[in-house]
């Protein structure tokens, strides 16, 4: 089988990066190209140290020709305006940025801006193959979740599909400093060690109607009120969810539940011990854990992932896979390295 | 005006070494002594790699023997078998321990032992000053709070005092390794760096009874559904806690409702953006925040401590500043140094 | 072609572990079986909490049987009461441990204690192959290098080589915490944090004869004065060597003196800008790089990589390759994720 | 005795949020007033988020005018600029900068600029109290050392004074971020964490000639070879420098050299163990250690600080206490907190 080749666009962030990296050793995907406004006509290990690809970056249309698949890790704003001209040439487009997330209406109140091509955002599909697949498969433009998105998800897709989930649900995420991005300013390791706060508190997140889209797609209508914090580490999230169960439960019936939602996931663990962000680090997998706290009622549900595999680069690969017909889990590590 | 002086029992732990650290620039009290049963006989900076007191660990009886004011600095369970004698010796005890902090019944059933002096736990004053201030004022035998009960405790104070918190209350908190002790196994740094993880999920960690005990006296009557987690950092602890109103609130109202509720307190600080664990590092200091999210309707509380100072030795000199009649603020550091 | 079965001895450590997770996804190698006295009946995962491997460990025997090629990643001085039996037994031998890295009487010195098969130690294979490749090809004992002592025999090969080393070598190391060990005491995150020290100063490092020994490898004679320090990291040895040069050079000369010597190693890489940590970190690469302090006339010769992939496990693998006869390079990668 | 003010102009980076912070608890000295360009007028906590002081940044004129003593917390090439105008007003003058640490030929050599006011530089008084005490006291205009040079100078100086210096000195130094400075760019947590590399590698560091003047101040003439390295914390240096003795000397004669040559210094520790960072972190302490290596006749000498106290704030703090004959020791910790 010939391998099929993708054309990396941004490829100087962390997301582009770490798709870059995950195909380097994948069977049946290649790179074909990298372009960066940044770093363009530079070498590509000038923004990658750890790098071993001797090429170097390109200007966006002349990546973007060199392959008829094309990953978008462009800002947000900036993919909308690329995407259209892309796919009327044929190509398919797996987009990382938020652009293709949301319904424009949505998209609009939350980032603060028109979308600049409304149908493509009600056609475009959302690509969380846990809860998605079919659709997935073969499609000309994904929408990549966000990465605090899709560990709560994975956490509460479960109760979700069981009819549990109440009206009110609290997520208290906390991410690595890698997820603001690769230019964020403010995050000096001086001044982010030993330390740890929450930000966009209270309602303000845009992550969350992107929760809520998914309890919906999963049959279940809450409001989230999500609060993201940053911990000095690099990598990872873990989201600790609370649920009001609709009616009574018990912990073996938890057990049981989740067991089944993910007993054929690839990509999904149920674990025995609350998850440990490092467990996960490097790989594609979400590790998820469920308890009631039978003094309260509250059903207490804690997901942890790798916010760049994931939370980001991983599942852009899973969706590749499943958008060019190859093995789902194909060039995506599950194990993960100790220490 | 003469010194007061103090010994310091188990100061060759965390919560010991650090009121001998604030001790040692306090402008009316002094350390008369140290014990340690691991360290008896050995300089006290065999232990304290940092400290410049040129003293010895002697053993408890020789160290308590020393002062008339005790602080007690030894393992749950141990501190119940010492104080008594202290007390009928006629000194004053501060306790860091779990021992005198719950009614002995509450202790039997979260600590799995029964106390060994019922009595005592029953007449010990609980030791988070703003709460009970006058009582700790002169006050025998205090019991200092633990530091994920002091954040929260502050946290809610002004809601539980203003009849606003509900039946539920969700309380996440992170906290440094150090809160695991000096001799923690299994919290070496290759194994906690980039990781985060919960413990005692679900209704299992023992200061929930403790939590709901600061709302009662506070007024509120609540389940606490409490989630600890570590993160790679040493000290701190935020705590974000989640209420659902008994009736409409305004953030203006809670804005005025906490700036109130905290104006005359030397030791806690609301805050205009979410606090951040590194601006209390050090400081006998908690900052508060709070904030409607009013798409949910839920209450958002943060409150951010340093573990080691207002989370135990630096709120334990509060309590002994009371105890003893000297200034409440005596010695304690409120600036934090940044980085 | 069949793949080959490995036995790993001791899988409960750190190398161990890492020659797991490298084998995992090697092409033509594969794990047979486990054995850990610790864990042994005990899943895999209970000892790897990253992991996705099903088995459990073994007893050690039980774990060599499964095998032609056996892994021992014991502590030093078991290893060599191990690997006499199972070569007895036909079987080819990889040891990470110091045990066959030294001359019998060598042994003695630096590890205070008889050596249990001289002979052995004096026919093993020491396994560095950028010095030594073709001896370790279808070797049946291979002796794995130590991590300091890779990272400063791949800085200084192209000076010794040349001629160049003075009879006075300083080699200034750091590791990070997982050089250590699994199962170092006095490593909590609470005190390694925000620190960083020397030990073994002055002499006194065991690893000092083997650093000795490579350079006579290479050609020249030296003392080395090597002092080792941990920072504030899980993973990753930067060495930093300095070497007066017996003539004097250039900035040029050693510029082309480093390229030609490794223009064909695939596991090392010389950089133009001083090596980074992190830009190896899970990979088996070697950077290095090399500088003519001109005012003062000394060599400044840096080294970076992963001390338990280059470092260790994947050398051990690298050692594998060329004793089974794999390509060198296969199963080891060499892209460093980032961050 | 009336508290003497002091003026902080440039009060927004770390030097100068330092000294600020001690100055919080001097008993004799106080602020008057704060300068900074970018947060003029703003709150002086929008800049410090864990100080308590209520005022708010000046600009450098009012600044400057509220006091008779000024600390210059300005850029390099900045400094010189503001120096004369205020000595000529008969202000003492406290540099951090680099400005007047070397004679101007130097600086020019060093710094890629001609000094602007050579004469200055030639009388300003270098600011290292353990080799420069008498120069310090009442001296109007003082340059403040730098944070390597500091530690580099205090584990020599027992062996320059005692003749023991031969002519190649290697500095071997680590630094965490904070060295870096507040506005650094290039420092993110996420590409620093879990990373340690070296910069101005082989005699292009600015701070070699300081390191060799100070040698010279203590009577050795020796080229120092220094390499800087930054690793993944926030403060402190650990400098290990290498010196080739004169004569022979043994190991007990080193204890005793350095014994007796601190025996008198309220901020020089001679320590018995290899110092740890962590040991000084918040303190005005510098840990000394030396051993000679008998297998290679090396001297290696191990040297810890705080880079923004010792290394900066606290050596400005324990300058003005000379320069306005207040106690050399007055508001300076030694005891640091742990962990």
């Amino acid at each position: 089988m010939t391998r099929q080749r993708i054309a990396i666009i941004g490829a100087n962030g962390y997301g582009g990066g770490e798709v870059a990296r995950l195909l380097a050793t994948h069977p049946s995907l290649e790179v074909a190209s990298y372009s960066s406004r940044q770093f363009e006509g530079q070498a590509f290990t000038a923004a990658w140290p750890g790098a071993t690809d001797s090429r170097t970056f390109l200007d966006l249309k002349a990546a973007a020709n060199a392959a008829d698949t094309v990953v978008l890790a462009l800002p947000n704003g900036v993919a909308m305006t690329v995407a259209p001209g892309l796919l009327a040439e044929g190509k398919q487009v797996l987009d990382l940025s938020a652009d293709y997330r949301l319904p424009a209406r949505d998209y609009e109140t939350w980032y603060g801006a028109p979308h600049a091509n409304p149908e493509l955002a009600a056609t475009a599909v959302y690509g969380l193959p846990e809860i998605n697949r079919a659709s997935v498969e073969g499609a000309q433009l994904v929408a990549n979740p966000g990465c605090f998105v899709t560990a709560t998800a994975l956490g509460l897709l479960p109760l979700a599909r069981a009819g549990l989930v109440g009206p009110q649900v609290i997520v208290d995420g906390y991410s690595g400093i890698s997820g603001a991005g690769r230019n964020a300013a403010g995050f000096s390791f001086a001044e982010v060690n030993e330390n740890v706060f929450a930000y966009k508190v209270a309602g303000t997140h845009r992550h969350t109607p992107e929760m809520e889209a998914n309890l919906e797609r999963c049959g279940a209508s809450a409001r989230v009120t999500f609060t993201p914090h940053v911990a000095p580490y690099s990598r990872g999230i873990l989201v600790t969810a609370y649920v009001t169960p609709t009616r009574a439960v018990t912990n073996t019936e938890l057990r049981d539940l989740y067991a089944g939602a993910y007993a054929n996931e690839p990509f999904v663990r149920v674990v025995d011990e609350p998850p440990q962000v490092k467990a996960t680090t490097g790989t594609n997998r979400c590790d998820v854990y469920s308890r009631l706290d039978e003094r309260s009622g509250v059903i207490v549900v804690l997901s942890a992932l790798d916010n760049l595999v994931k939370g980001m680069a991983g599942q852009a690969i899973q969706n590749l896979n499943l958008m060019l017909g190859c093995s789902e889990a194909a060039g995506l590590p599950t194990w993960a390295s100790w220490p």
